[in-house]
């Protein structure tokens, strides 16, 4: 392990909910990072092992506190783990600083800020930095992000569907139109108190929500029309899954030349750390990754080769917020991508 | 089905929380009522099934009213499904009215009111009803249910607790210190937006909680120290289990004379429609009884006779709440017992 | 309640799996049968309460038989609860003897005998019936089921994905190419013991499975392409949901017309009891029809009216087989649709 | 790390298993440690990525061998994550290869070889062995261990409550009559196929078992009265609990000195790296140990201090088993303790 001197010190804002926690976890036993400040205007003052009790035997040193103070001043970055409309108040203040801002919320995810404004509804605070802004799907963006001061974490829906359609879009082999149908744990409908993500309302049950429109629809066509350099088509629905953690992205392509599919696919994620092109036959399960930055996908290619289903599932903690964060870090703190992240799947 | 000047009308106080609709389940079914009036304040205006999308074929002309209007006092019978120190208020003018109430809330269960506002930090509001005010436990009080105006239904702990332990102390068999290590569903937290009670922080984890005092122990102490005509020394531990429904109380007790524990609890509740005494060597499991007003008990008895073991399940919302309810109304109405209580259990 | 001599009495052959039980739930309370027999070869000799605890209190004189004695022949009809590649055997002995058939599983749902022999690699033992037998989705074949003699129920998958697409075919709306995203509850894997199946193998995970063929798709495909008059492609990929019961079907179209959705589906089952079309913007829960025999479909279409999205939820053992059963065996025993069958869903 | 030269070489018997798969996943990162073989007679020949998905990126050499063959002698060290009753037929031959044996089953847990003649209803094949044998429980055997050929690793059951339960004997504080009821984790059951286990049977409910006797109550009673110095009773009650993970142990002791139990809790571990004694008023939940070593104990005295109520909750995975099994090795080969024992738990 580095002297204190050597590591990287950083910051989390808004540390309170589930990316907070798990970001917790992760840098804890990270060897390059000392963790120097977490803020909560909810939970100020208290130790962090007190709100998180699973964190009462590491990082014991650290209380959350406001995050008003200036602590954030002395890191070398920070995240922030905060609601969407947030961080975008506070990026340029910590960028002119010198301080590199790793963002899992939306604000900087989107790069038109009339299409953010109208999804969430307010008006951006910082439209000046949204084309300097990397969006962190590191398979995607790895050169941008190494050098990258200001990196927008891709949303978890984002991450699974995106990973399971790249190899779609970059070799130019189906028709525009997709459907994403997704289902995810019910840990990312976050830390609030609301009825709706009770257990007595969530458990032993499956809904579909948002057809009409869910935040992530945007995020996710910008990504694939500008991979596919064409205005890409997409049908998205979410479901609530009663399960803690995990996204299961199942989604529906029409190929529209000869190609084997599995080869592709394996060709085309060969040399990638964290995402896992199955065998053939073989289909992901949430709880293959559960806790870990993977992703795995299989495909299924139909007789005739012209239907077929791509099936993406990540943590959506990890690989989906937190995770992907700590793999964005290393990149552009110039340590290994996987440093810290090595963390075996939790099964059963 | 009776014409509907023949069914007894019935107002529910506080329909929103899963103890209104169980009653709005069990009664919208049953052959002798008519529910005319159901109140929220949250949701006043809304129809039940938008509320509950469980009943949308269901008692289609019901709509949540103030609990301000005047409705209440075209029934026959009010149920307050409210949380605890509402119905203190309203019983009395009810009363007046000729209107009987049947309070599934603590405020009627206890008759020391000095015990209660200690346990509730609340100032009683009609103490003087305190002494008329029957404990709805059927299996217990049923003679005095029959000609009550004002019944306080039991708790959920208490109900699965008392069953469980009432042949020991109606026969005298036991020493008076009792261990209950009770496990409860997550619905007996209620319909409230609170952070403890999410899925994301309940599921697939067990805790105990408010082992130094749960309300409900001085409501068990009270009748069990009755029966027996001495004090009662009970320590009791709550569990939040990650199930719907459901309690199962595992009781621990010291038997002191020669005794079949066996015979004697069948014997006990031969005549017990509700109370179900399990063959030797069958344990109950909560989902056995899961959607009725059943209650299973197995008994369990050390070689030498001296330690027992007694299991004993009940679903909270139903034997624990709007089923024992409803019992309580078909006496005190004249109904047979189990009118509207034959749900099969829902298994699996 | 008709005397035992008015009742109609029914048998089931192989009781002791998940719709075996359910049929039993339903039945022991239905006013106008007498269950007379019930088989199985693994539990002949025990009382229906000691394999199903939750029937206990209900019929109570009922033991479970060898599939081999006399006593189905006394029975006016015969429901078949076996696993696939059973009734076939015995179906035809049971008809010449003036017996009702109605088989849960799949002997009888396709007409084509080369197609169900392909899937259930098994020779066929009563091909002749095949034309006889009524496929029992009510809503699509009410009157035919009135006077069978041998009915075929729908599978689950079958029962929620028809359901929903059928008013687009019987209108002629759509493009005959549709994706059906699945999702089931483990119940639907059956009462066998089976690794994947273990609650440490299926909770808090889903997946999906039988990507490149499940038995469902020839059933459904040959339902829809009846009803299209034309050749229907289905994509279908079911999802093991860590949930007891209900399926939850995500259906995808192509509207070629331009139609209101949401007025075409409402006229569509206007009449219909178990079949709830949910307003504009309410999407349903499986829990919503926990243990009921209804189908709750909300219908969401694009704002160019091009993209839809149908979601169809029914409880798999209920409308998804013991259910659907039930109210076959009423129209083709004269009895009102829905006798038995106004179990009010469990929520929470 | 080190070069594979100064690593320990072990091995795994009869690896198919829940304990087989989490000592996979922790000894895959465990910087001192080569796993050079892994038994299974039922996955022989498959790669362990395959039969454990999670593992696909770990351990990617490894395959599934027979026990039968020789590849367990070039090992260091060998485990046992076999059913009981397998271990004792072969520990003598490798302990006499200088072969160094965890056994995490039963066979060497009871040194009375009449007392686990009897429980396990088998000739026991070592009983030479037994003397021998080190009862693997560090925070009571820790010098023992340091220098053992054959260790014995305490169930989950045992573990949890052997903790809860140490303090108050070493300190001779207690009467010796204790009550524990456990609550488990459905992978307490094993990777089985048994209808018992299934999701089907076992979620959304809770069941005790085994009330009238389970195997680990001598194994518990044989170690509390060790320490004790006197024959200790014990009623132990286990109950199934609807979740993956996790031992709850809920103790009942009569205090029978004045004592600050909280304080003496404090004291008597203050120097233990996995046990957690949480401060006053705090509750442990399983979750907040998920997937790591730790042990949470909580210690609730009556305001008279003659009741305590003491909860104790570990991963029966890990300090249950697997885990606990790692310890041991590091502690008998001479590594810190917590070596590649650091994960932080997965919450939520």
């Amino acid at each position: 392990m580095l002297s204190n001197a050597e590591q990287v010190k950083v910051g989390i804002v808004g540390g309170s909910g589930y990316t907070g926690v798990e970001l917790l976890r992760l840098l804890s036993l990270h060897p390059l990072v000392q963790v120097k400040a977490i803020t909560s205007r909810a939970d100020q003052g208290k130790k962090v092992g007190v709100v998180f009790p699973n964190l009462r035997k590491f990082l014991t040193d650290l209380t959350f506190s406001s995050p008003d103070t200036a602590e954030l001043n002395d890191c070398d970055l920070v995240f922030f783990a905060t609601p969407h409309a947030v961080a975008h108040n506070y990026a340029a203040n910590l960028l002119e600083k010198g301080i590199k801002v790793i963002d899992l919320s939306a604000d900087f995810r989107i790069k038109d800020v009339d299409l953010w404004q109208k999804w969430y509804q307010t008006q951006h605070a910082a439209p000046h930095l949204l084309s300097e802004a990397v969006y962190g799907l590191v398979e995607l963006n790895r050169e941008q992000i190494k050098s990258a001061r200001l990196i927008a974490v891709p949303g978890c829906y984002p991450t699974a569907t995106t990973l399971g359609l790249l190899p779609l879009l970059a070799n130019k082999v189906a028709d525009l139109r997709f459907i994403a149908d997704c289902k995810s744990g019910v840990s990312g409908a976050g830390r609030k108190a609301n009825v709706g993500s009770l257990f007595a309302e969530s458990s032993d049950s499956i809904s579909a929500y948002a057809v009409s429109g869910h935040r992530h629809l945007p995020e996710i066509e910008c990504t694939l029309s500008m991979v596919a350099n064409n205005k890409v088509d997409l049908t998205f629905v979410p479901h609530l899954t009663p399960m803690l953690r995990g996204i299961h992205a199942t989604l529906y392509a029409q190929i529209n030349v000869e190609v084997n599919l599995q080869q592709l696919y394996e060709q085309y994620y060969r040399d990638e750390f964290f995402v896992d092109v199955l065998p053939q036959g073989m289909y992901p399960q949430t709880r293959n990754v559960r806790g870990s930055n993977h992703c795995q996908i299989a495909v299924c290619q139909s007789a005739d080769g012209k239907n077929s289903v791509i099936l993406s599932v990540i943590d959506n903690l990890v690989k989906g917020a937190a995770g992907q964060a700590v793999q964005n870090m290393n990149l552009c703190c110039g340590f290994a991508e996987n440093t810290g992240l090595q963390q075996v799947p939790l099964l059963p």
